[in-house]
């Protein structure tokens, strides 16, 4: 399943890929290493969204006070970022089906990445949610991790 | 009236400055030539957009295929964003009044900035426009420009 997601997902580079290509045919675009890294923690970080695995999907966030998620406002910091979730999704009903498309991730430089696409929210008896998100991931010595992230 | 929102700005910094600081006593933080830099962009758009300077507002973004813009929907070449502003705001009543307020701008390795922020914009005989926005930044060898904005 996850590998079906991580196929999906490389689907989505190559489509951006080809788009990208048409505004400069001399050069063939390919999913870096670092683009690849990177989707490999959206897609890990949706995995434990839909097991109900909020500290999992926490855990692809870098542990630093200038940590930031937009939530209802802008939150700072690892601990405030898992309240503001434990306090919107408590449970597995509560945070439900997840599912992340047209995913673009582009580097900047070698330590950064801007990652950015659409995202489907599914939970029982509450309407669906969509929109798009913007997060940007820090490469550390333990991975990519999240240190910025947004949805609209 | 631009040195006074300059102030502002770097006021608004500020106040970052010590939340960060109260969550890390040890350190003092203040601003780098880098954020000063990115805010003068960020005020430079700001003034431009004020003026009904459309052409002038877009000559902060980075002239390249991959320069995103969220709009309605993803937009992808400065060509193509510029086109999608000129419909949405096509003249200077359409443009209004664009206020950013509780700015925050991090360095994401030497090249490259994250700007986060609120915004507001007042139109004639239109309802206030109120949000976040999101903007990531390139150091150019023109100067820092906008490679990837979106307001939500």
């Amino acid at each position: 399943m996850l590998r079906h997601r991580i196929a999906t997902a490389i689907l989505s580079l190559g489509i951006l890929s080809l788009s990208t290509r048409a505004q400069a045919p001399d050069q063939l675009y390919t999913a870096t290493h670092q683009q690849l890294e990177v989707t490999k923690v959206l897609l890990a970080q949706q995995a434990a969204w839909n097991k109900g695995d909020l500290e999992g999907y926490l855990s692809y966030y870098k542990n630093a006070p200038d940590t930031q998620a937009i939530l209802e406002g802008p939150v700072r910091g690892l601990p405030n970022i898992r309240n503001a979730y434990r306090i919107n999704y408590p449970n597995r009903d509560s945070m439900g089906e997840l599912e992340q498309s047209e995913v673009d991730v582009r580097a900047l430089g070698d330590n950064f990445a801007l990652a950015t696409g659409r995202y489907t929210l599914n939970r029982r008896r509450k309407p669906e949610v969509q929109g798009g998100f913007t997060e940007v991931f820090e490469k550390t010595s333990t991975g990519w991790l999240v240190i910025y992230s947004e949805t609209s």
